[in-house]
């Protein structure tokens, strides 16, 4: 794919519009994309930053989505930008949308506006963890699919199979998270989704793989329902922000070699709790719609949002949802 | 409950039986409790150590269970060391059972042999996370259901809540896990138990809480499935223990000062991982059955072994089973 729109929505985010605007400048600033590949998705921009690009497309749209929304009213609210934004999506006048804004609200706009992809029947969200090789790890569904059946888990497998390609991991090996390693554990949908995946030969699956093996290299792909896999999640980040707090803790009521330890390291720790927590991420991928969705978090700065724009753009590049073999 | 009697799987464990002796041997000497009280299950005690104590009571009882035996297996082992101190257990000859042996066989021994209270229809397992406050937060089910229905929670919450009186937590706050805290997130179950708990004045339901808040002060007990408890605690486990990974990386490409840093922290960084991992902790318990029983890590050691045997001694003299409200 040579050119490439990238949509955003203005609207979406708790610092919208004005966090949106400076990402996006940013981005054009430090060239993640061109103002010809840029879409602003919502009209609340003043002469003032217009000004400052040139060829930039505006498309009009409203602000009307907030974080009460629920994900049926959206799909009523036709001239909000996330509606717009998804619409653009199904008729390809955008390769791929970003927005901060309501996630069951995106969620709801991606699956129904944008709409899902021939042949699959659960769209999921999809990010990438940190491990301890360095390699990504990642865990679908993140979040999306709070009640699932044992087929959808073949709809998450080759969503993180693409997303893995993104990723240039080869072949990579798709485990099913479980509290056991034996065939008999677990519920009847984990058991049930494991036999499925095992009789489909195009995907490298390695069974079933615990919560603690989470950033160890025994497979590449996590897929597990959405419930549980924001649980995990959430766990990840709470577990992070917890340890951080006791050594904080633990600092405090040191002596001079704690204090001193606790300035030496302090870079590392905050490093690594930023690693940890997904909110810090450029962005997630809602993979299985018409085009390339991805979920900015809520909080997102100028600089995340640039960051979710860039990696938006590079998912369309890579042709990202071509290649989710149906 | 004045006089109390404490039975200890002889064959449990990973290092079983040798670490039982070794433990129970400990448990006696820091008088955790009196020879009287003990009931070692299993008789292959040299008579080197049984030299060592006087007034020992000795239940003859086989070594059949291994980490193999399938939870429906135990149930003809009729012989074994488990079966035999559920048995007891059920016939009050003992007030507590504790064992590092299979946990699905200790769980189908405990449901089926020792048998549920009346008016329990799912035991589960209970245990106390570490939290920001010091306060102990109380998890419930922790593994053992990994099929549930919504009515289950309502166990799940009265066994939480007989622990947290264990734990001296006055009117302690229950909490239903879920992935948001507005009334239409997760699945149909959680929803379903949410408006069930509710109901049910004698408790005092908080409403949903998130794995993000896992170690803050916002309920005392978080009631969830056993699938998504097991892979909570595990989650929290790995993430502990990659944390610890990712700063011994950081500590052996780091420079002196940080190198300085990490030696004057280790000791801190040690116990918090320690404190996180819930391997480490002396025993879980399996509540819902006639009984107290305890489940030990498999590779508890004769420490872990004695801290167990603690547990359950004070758990009985507590008389923590008539504290599970029916």
């Amino acid at each position: 794919m040579n050119s490439v729109k990238i949509g955003i929505d203005l609207y979406g985010g708790d610092n919208a519009p004005s966090s949106v605007v400076e990402g996006a400048l940013f981005a054009l600033k430090n060239k993640f994309l061109s103002p010809e590949e840029l879409v602003i998705v919502g009209n609340e921009i003043s002469k003032e930053d217009l000004d400052k690009i040139s060829n930039l497309q505006i498309v009009p749209a409203k602000n009307l989505v907030s974080n009460e929304t629920k994900p049926t009213e959206v799909l009523k609210m036709k001239e909000s930008s996330m509606y717009v934004g998804c619409e653009m999506l199904k008729n390809n006048e955008l390769n791929a949308f970003v927005s901060a804004g309501n996630t069951g609200a995106l969620l709801s706009s991606g699956t129904f506006v944008a709409g899902r992809l021939p042949g699959i029947k659960r769209p999921a969200l999809v990010l990438a963890l940190p491990s301890k090789s360095n390699k990504p790890k990642i865990l679908v569904d993140a979040g999306a699919n709070a009640e699932v059946k044992a087929e959808h888990f073949y709809d998450f497998a080759r969503e993180g199979i693409a997303y893995a390609k993104f990723l240039n991991l080869e072949n990579p090996r798709v485990g099913i998270l479980n509290i056991g390693s034996e065939d008999e554990k677990g519920n009847s949908i984990v058991r049930e989704a494991s036999n499925l995946l095992k009789e489909e030969k195009k995907f490298n699956y390695v069974g079933y793989v615990e919560a603690r093996e989470l950033f160890d290299d025994t497979c590449d792909i996590i897929v597990t329902d959405g419930f549980t896999g924001n649980n995990v999640l959430k766990t990840m980040e709470g577990t992070a922000y917890f340890i951080l707090h006791e050594l904080k803790e633990t600092i405090k009521k040191g002596g001079l070699f704690t204090k001193l330890g606790a300035l030496f390291l302090r870079g590392s720790l905050k490093s690594l709790v930023n690693k940890i927590d997904y909110r810090s991420y450029g962005g997630t991928f809602f993979l299985g719609v018409n085009g390339v969705l991805v979920k900015a978090h809520g909080s997102s700065d100028a600089e995340a949002i640039a960051n979710a724009l860039y990696v938006a753009y590079r998912a369309a590049k890579f042709d990202l949802i071509e290649k989710i073999e149906i």
